[in-house]
C-alpha cells in the first residue's frame, strides 16, 4: 500500500533490483527485513512493487536513521546474501523528499 | 530496467499508485507518456514496477525539467484521465537524490 508519510522534508531510499532465478530464501528474508525495518528509529514507511524489476522505496526521518538501519546486524547479513544469491543487479539511491501531493477517490 | 543515471545530485519523482479495475486505455497512455517523457529536456531515465501497487520513478536533471514535463499538454490530459479513470489513489513525491551506489554481477 501507499505509505502514510509526514510532511516533507524526509528521506526516501529507492532500491531498484533485478533478481536472479528462483526464490532461494529471498521471500522469507524480504518479509523479515520489512518487519525489522519497521522497528527501526526514524522509519516512516515502505512501498514495494515487482514485475521483471523490483522497486522498494522506504521512507526515513533522516540520514542517521538510514545509516543505522544499513548497519543493523541482520540487515548486513541480508545485504551480503543479496549480492551473493538474490540479485543480478541493483541500484540504491538516497534522496531527500522536498515536496509531495496525492489523490484519493 | 534499472536507469543509467549520472552522478548525483539529480531529482527523482516517485509516483506510487493503486489502480482501479480494468485497463480502459491505461496501458496505451502509460506507454505514450513514457515515450514522451524521454523526449523532454532534463529527462534522465525511468523505472517502473507493478504488483498490487505500482511504483514508477523517473529521474530528472532539475526541478525546472520536472515542472515543464508536468505542464506538457498531453501529459496534462493523462493526469486528468488518471484521476478520473485509472487511479483510485496515488502519491507523488519529488526528491533530490544525494547519493547512490550499485552492484552488478
Amino acid at each position: 500500500m501507499i505509505a502514510h508519510t509526514p510532511e516533507p522534508p524526509y528521506y526516501a531510499v529507492i532500491f531498484s533490483t533485478i533478481r536472479t532465478e528462483g526464490d532461494r530464501g529471498y521471500s522469507d528474508m524480504a518479509a523479515l527485513m520489512e518487519e525489522l525495518a519497521q522497528k527501526q528509529k526514524g522509519y516512516l514507511g515502505i512501498e514495494s512493487a515487482r514485475t521483471q524489476m523490483g522497486i522498494t522505496v522506504s521512507y526515513w526521518k533522516d540520514l542517521e536513521s538510514i545509516r543505522s538501519w544499513k548497519q543493523h546486524t541482520e540487515h548486513v547479513i541480508a545485504q551480503k546474501k543479496g549480492k551473493a544469491i538474490w540479485y543480478s543487479k541493483y541500484k540504491l539511491r538516497i534522496a531527500k523528499v522536498e515536496r509531495d501531493y496525492g489523490f484519493e477517490e
